[in-house]
């Protein structure tokens, strides 16, 4: 029944050979890796005006230099992950290169922020475009949280069915969006150019702003730069393309930055040329299509497009985190179960992982998980400044043809992210203190989970100078609590075993011990029958003690014990609270407690 | 930690020898087995003059008959149980009587009807509680259900401490009840016959009443009747006398209906003569006190034990419930581990599950119990009724010296009994219906236990005509994932019991598998080695199927197939999340779907 359901829900078991089929074509790829960095174009522009506002209207015209400090920013990002993807071609983004060029510490701290970022992107996201839902059938709003864990469980699902499955039903809403935004700006720029636009009241580039400070631009500026967040999970995500897999990932990471300046700019422009001012009921990007079409169907695609591309923003996530926990799993920084390919070849636990989380932070804000931005911006300007610098050593150290240019473009770059970086935890702290706390908890988890491994690997090895010394026999000890067709088997099964068969009978009172000696003695006078008195009417305790005797005696002459303890199935299921409690409660214990080996023999009944 | 913890709220675990010190005086046993009955008195006349109120204050000497009627049905009720405590010693009160004399299912019916009155007398009588002391500490009062929670845990605790020990604390608010209220009437009285109190303006006994009709004086007498519930729970608790435990529990029977008669008459006198109307912010108790005392400490002294006794009546409950499924277990008709003493010598299953039953009831009904207060007082007469019948019958024949008179008590108490239940049914059908679906379905569920436990039996039973085929030898099946210490220990003990061993290798691609197969070859060239390809990386699956195929070559000539699988035991519980996935999967699948015998081999990890 359940396994119906899996694969009704996820679909039938893929061959591991069928994984080349599960890769995808820059068209697909880039819709599925650049949801996220594309939907910031939806509140890019908004950002860096909220911040201008508090100025006022005259000071808008400093969005377009602001706009530009970011494409040049975006530029060199693009260039540098471009080359972090020719040189780091398995994936693992910022992670690796960090790793490899900084240490082990860098890495961990790159690919703990990262993490978190990605479960952070699908939370705030989905949250997004679970608020723009309900805004439009407030009838939904007091259900959020809800329908927004239905939303993180449907991308969760639609992820475990694979990636080319995903990015097929995921590539249409990316595209539709770009092709909105596409006509909006084109509309919205023709209609400029033939004077259609009233003259909007904008202050014209470089007029005199009274209060402008350096730290509020670099506020703005900083905003503005949480645009670019997504911009590096194609590297993360190379071993998901199709051969050749860097010369394609490449291609998608150049194709999405174009994508992205375009747009960007676009949207900039068209606010700037507008007069537009951020307001609390409507977005940025409503304003201008209403502007541009009023509030016709184009207007209505435009948002329609916005709130979906909102959701699935989520999704780049989910094709990143599963393979950046693998990478930090095959390193034995994460647990192994990381490093394990689901029904449908994708890595299930961490897409499930990624699902859980999230829909954990979504319950724990309520769904108001909007002042998680400013973290989310953090944590990944730090894998950012981590993975050029990274870069940068590497350089200096291989020298390669052309390495001078190759070393500016990343130089660049590491100074500008450093420096955002650097804006947030001044214009922010307050609300990305918790960074500073939780990356080096998360980082001390790595190392605890690696320690654990190599301990476990050191005490795994074989030792050929000390082998395993040859067992000379074995000792079988088999609880009983009367005389059935069950311990008939029991001890049936332990004599074809060894010849040390030991009964045992935990009793409460005198008299039945007697009475239970006396019928044990008429039907099995070959095996030897041991009581135990319980004082205090616990099976276990009188056991454990006599196990342990036994154990010490048969352990001088290396003789294990086996302790054999009969399991009852049920043909119904409810039938089991009716049985086995004193069972799972011995085996528990023993498995958990003692060096002897328990067996289960199964008793299955007919009825 | 756990266990610590554990002797903290329970106490060291008590010999079975001890048996006797937890045994129960008349005294404690007053406390404990008649605070239900007691508590009554705090509501029973309000819910009378609440019923003659529809009518007018003209009807309340009406009151004074009906209390009659009732003690006549007190009267008739505690012979009729003592009776019973004789003629069954071993306790089980109605449903051993009805199954005795009446048949399986009128018992079954009898102690259904009791397991979800004790059930529903711990929700009711904590909510209650639990209002008092929210009404007197407002701020708490959206804490409502939690509180009721939190009180239902103490006592559970207190109970799972032991019998005398929870008697011990319980019995002091329960006497200081008893004198509070003596002290109430005696003072009334002394008032009305000194003539302090000024001549009220009750209408004098047998006033002509307009309007009055009898289905409104039944209304009153069923809705009076109610303060006889728990007069029942001294027959269902014998086994907890001291010796001789029928005489102690008539004696304190006889005490019990005693004190209850004389409570029950002065608070119905005294609120006749004050005029006392019900009102919805004021108990009746509560005016009479005023009354008398005027606000002083005296007032709040009777207010004070009402509200403790109200949620100590759930004790008698904890004292009823336990012995009842006892009962029930050892007839095989609810799960043999309510027939278990926990550390304390109570029956700890009985008592945890009536713990855990009524919060689930207090969270279902958001604390809001009262509306089950009919329910509650169905749930009761049909076990009074049916263990009269039960009595009618035993006298009918058995006739033993002076059945006659016997028989008569018993008669009427049937009578009176089968008529409150029928006014119950007939004046408060809206409110007791349910009890009509959920009675025949927990019968139903006692009979489908029982023909579990008789089947098993009958499964479980050695047949001498056809013992147990000699077991010709045993194949034991290793899987491993690498070869490691554990593989070693597996194999060196694995071989110490037969030399039809198996390694069972599962690869996911060919290389791998080639690779595999040369390194054991090199290191164990005597154990055979099978590799399974796994096409959809699933473990379990190939393995299954592998299994399959050996234990039916296996069975063939009798031998038994063993899988070995490895459980690493580690230092600290969170590296659990780190190993063992596949081994839990592996075992939870062979061992509820094959016929194999599951031995796992503990590897303890040092660090």
């Amino acid at each position: 029944m359940l396994s119906s359901v899996k694969r009704l829900l996820i679909g039938r078991p893929l061959k591991s050979t069928a994984l080349g089929e599960q890769k995808l074509n820059i068209f697909k790829a880039l819709a599925i890796l650049s949801s996220d960095a594309l939907s910031s174009v939806a509140y890019g522009t908004e950002q860096i005006l909220l911040v201008l506002a508090t100025i006022g209207a005259i000071a808008y015209w400093y969005s377009i230099p602001i706009a530009v400090g970011v494409l040049f920013l975006l530029a060199a990002l693009i260039l540098s992950y471009r080359q972090i993807i020719f040189s780091y071609p398995q994936g693992g983004g910022a992670y690796v290169v960090s790793k490899e060029n900084l240490g082990v510490n860098s890495g961990l701290l790159a690919g703990g922020s990262l993490l978190v970022d990605y479960i952070l992107t699908v939370a705030v996201s989905v949250s997004a475009g679970t608020d723009a839902i309900t805004s439009a059938i407030p009838t939904l709003h007091p259900h959020n949280v809800l329908i927004a864990c239905i939303l993180v469980v449907l991308i969760t699902l639609l992820n475990l069915r694979g990636l080319t499955e995903s990015a097929t039903i995921l590539s249409y809403p990316v595209y539709l969006f770009v092709i909105g935004l596409f006509i909006l700006i084109g509309v919205g720029i023709y209609k400029i150019m033939t004077g259609f636009v009233p003259s909007a009241p904008h202050a014209s580039l470089g007029s005199p702003v009274q209060g402008i400070t350096l730290f509020l631009l670099l506020r703005a500026f900083a905003s503005g730069c949480s645009a670019l967040t997504g911009v590096e999970a194609i590297s993360n995500a190379i071993p998901n393309f199709k051969d050749p897999a860097p010369n394609n990932a490449a291609k998608t990471l150049i194709l999405m930055g174009s994508l992205l300046a375009l747009l960007f700019s676009g949207i900039t422009f068209l606010a700037y040329y507008y007069g537009i001012s951020p307001k609390a009921n409507e977005t940025v990007v409503s304003q201008i299509a209403r502007e541009t079409f009023g509030r016709n169907y184009l207007y209505f695609f435009v948002q329609g497009t916005t709130a979906l591309i909102l959701v699935l923003a989520a999704n780049t996530g989910y094709s990143a985190f599963p393979l950046l926990a693998f990478n930090l799993a095959k390193d034995k920084y994460m647990p192994r179960m990381f490093t394990i390919r689901g029904d449908r070849l994708g890595y299930s636990n961490g897409i499930v992982s990624l699902g859980i989380a999230s829909i954990l932070l979504i319950i724990a804000f309520s769904g108001k998980t909007t002042q998680l931005i400013p973290l989310y911006a953090v944590g990944v300007f730090i894998p950012f400044t981590l993975s050029q610098t990274g870069m940068i050593i590497k350089w200096l150290r291989e020298k390669p043809a052309g390495w001078v240019a190759k070393l500016t473009a990343n130089l660049i770059g590491t100074i500008i992210t450093f420096t955002v970086l650097m804006i947030f935890f001044i214009t922010k702290f307050g609300q990305v203190w918790s960074v500073l706390i939780f990356l080096p908890i998360i980082v001390l988890f790595f190392h605890r989970i690696h320690t654990h491994y190599e301990a476990v690997g050191e005490q795994l090895r074989l030792d050929p100078e000390h082998p395993a010394v040859k067992i000379e026999g074995n000792v079988i000890i088999v609880p009983v609590a009367g005389i059935t067709k069950v311990v008939e088997n029991s001890i049936n099964y332990a004599k074809s075993i060894t010849d040390q068969v030991i009964a045992v009978y935990v009793s409460f009172d005198r008299e039945d011990e007697k009475r239970f000696e006396e019928k044990w003695e008429k039907w099995c006078p070959d095996v030897r029958l041991v009581t135990l008195q319980s004082h205090y009417r616990s099976v276990v305790q009188p056991l454990r003690k006599f196990i342990d005797t036994v154990e010490h005696k048969a352990s001088e002459s290396n003789f294990r014990v086996t302790v054999l303890i009969p399991q009852f199935i049920t043909k119904k299921s409810w039938h089991n609270i009716l049985h086995n409690q004193s069972s799972l409660l011995i085996r528990t214990y023993l498995v958990y407690k003692k060096k002897v080996i328990v067996a289960t023999l199964p008793f299955h009944f007919k009825k």
